[in-house]
């Protein structure tokens, strides 16, 4: 656990000081993922590509949703493989019995404790379809329920805002996907240095959480790979800040939301190095455009034509693997802000860490 | 087009007035779509049901994408049909190429203008699925490239914020879902004479309006059918009065964003008379122990319990059909806080009718 000179890390028991803890140890945890989980990962992966599933659900809620947004854009990209999020209410609260032949489901949650997702998970399994779920808990209800379980081996989460599994599970969902195509996701190696990288750089976090210390709202957007990001950054500065965030995908931004923004209402886009930072580059024009306070989290070169920002060293990172990388200063981001609005990111009014929905 | 004498309609050129007229327009659409649409819809249900597909996939933006979300509970709950809504960047954007036999994909357009809709839908007929379209345009590209086109008869929508077309689009595709199991969605008949009740009542959503008039940001929230309103709804009001609001299902609300949730942020609640009503309850209960402001749009029971709200005539109504329903009192008070505000609801800045996103 190390901060730069010119951002001290918080000493045990000032606000925060657990999620800055768990933001740090993100390295390690990455690399303890490519060294003990992958090889039980590609053996999974082997198994379930034999049953040849041909579509895919993905069940999840809260940060955990938003990695399975993440497995759902490297699904239907890697591997062609129709993909939808589950409306969790239609089986729990409705009762629907779905027909799941050749349905791939796979649950995500770092406790593997809400009862809906138990519940969903074990409707799906009756319904024939193949159940995988991925969690921080082989212990777990949801571990239990499904045919197969993933541990994203992330150790024990205390602080309410998740960091350190959303990245696991981030990781753990790449090496399933490429295990599935056979791909050994050796490009994900390079991946716990460079974010060890930006977690160094900690000062420029600091001082681009100065410009949102009095914001009363913000837009967060991305298209593709850096959509999920937008999501989870959004919940990260919700959760910790109260701001409130709003995630749009560009294209949804410019169908309505976008008569929200103006100079009042700033505005953070995640551009990926890759084609879905270039399909984002006509809605950065449009917020240009408009005056927009733009802040660009992705490549220097998009930095340099926003506000400000926060510059990725992307340069050796397939596109796939860029949202492992792009949240860690957000994630800091969202610490910083709360700090400095006297607030305790740690421990956010209202919230329990396991959420019993049902 | 009428109002009651409390709440006199906008003249011709005052702000508003063509959205104000749009949406008195709805009783009469929805009689249309009934008569004249409806026989059409059957018999392509009956056409694209003896294909049997096996998953569905919707696609669609804006506030079709809320109709293809209601859609999604038809078919999950009503048919047991595994269902996504599509990522259409993996098509557009990453040349994903889908594989797609025994898939059903249902665009949603007003326009059917979208390129990038146009795209994943011609994308998806090579790829070997059942393509279907909705709009309100048969001469549209998208009505071009799809197999199966389904024209929702709402009649040239002119103010930019969509109405008439959203509740047009749910009923059309309740009875396409309804007719895949070859019920002829008789339940529907009462709709539209609900529909005018409501809109009668205009000056109870005023007085709501003055609620909201100098609100800086709101919660919207429900479960299972009403999901799609709450969305529809947070769109509305951000597109007319550029007033942020948060729209979350129930359960997602206690994952994180419930932290933001406190008496200056109102809380609007879509109560469903049914299953998701039910499932919403525990929500509301711990939105009444913060202290929020609650305003609920649902039965009238639950409207008193709340701290204020529009109680809807949904006695008849089966809960699959009361998203047509919900959705009036909150496009009326989008307009009514719009013009509260000294906006221009038909006009939003920044944006344009057929949204041109690839």
């Amino acid at each position: 656990m190390s901060a730069s000179a010119s951002s001290p890390a918080p000493r045990a028991g000032e606000p925060g000081w657990i999620m800055f803890g768990e933001i740090a140890e993100q390295p390690e945890v990455l690399r303890r993922v490519l060294a003990e989980a992958a090889p039980q990962v590609r053996r999974t992966a082997q198994r379930i590509a034999a049953r040849r599933p041909r579509f895919v659900l993905l069940s999840a809620r809260g940060t955990s949703d938003h990695a399975a947004l993440y497995a759902k854009y490297l699904f239907e990209v890697e591997l062609g493989l129709p993909c939808g999020l589950t409306s969790m209410s239609t089986v729990t609260a409705y009762g629907a019995t779905p027909h799941l032949e050749d349905v791939l489901l796979v649950s995500v949650s770092q406790s593997g404790g809400s009862p809906d997702l138990v519940a969903t998970t074990r409707a799906a399994r009756r319904a024939g379809a193949i159940t995988l779920a991925v969690t921080n808990n082989p212990d777990s209800p949801l571990a239990e329920v499904a045919e197969f379980h993933l541990d994203i081996l992330a150790g024990p989460e205390k602080a309410l805002p998740a960091t350190k599994t959303y990245t696991a599970e981030l990781l753990v969902l790449y090496l399933f996907v490429m295990g599935l195509r056979d791909d050994d996701g050796a490009a994900a190696a390079v991946l716990p240095d460079l974010v060890q990288e930006v977690l160094d750089r900690s000062a420029e976090v600091r001082a681009l959480a100065g410009r949102y210390r009095f914001a009363e709202r913000m837009v967060i957007t991305s298209r593709g790979y850096g959509y999920p990001t937008a999501k989870e950054a959004a919940l990260k500065l919700m959760e910790t800040s109260y701001i409130p965030a709003l995630a749009y995908s560009g294209a949804d931004l410019l169908h309505g939301p976008l008569a929200m923004v103006d100079n009042i209402s700033p505005v953070i886009a995640i551009v990926t190095e890759g084609r879905g930072g270039e399909a984002l580059q006509p809605v950065l024009d449009r917020l240009r455009g408009r005056g927009a306070d733009l802040v660009v989290i992705g490549p220097r070169v998009q930095v340099k034509a926003a506000t400000g920002g926060f510059g990725l060293p992307t340069g050796r990172l397939p596109e796939a693997l860029q949202p492992v990388l792009e949240i860690i200063p957000l994630q800091r981001l969202a610490y910083e802000v709360a700090v400095a609005r006297g607030q305790d990111p740690d421990a956010p009014r209202a919230l329990a860490k396991v959420t019993e929905t049902r």
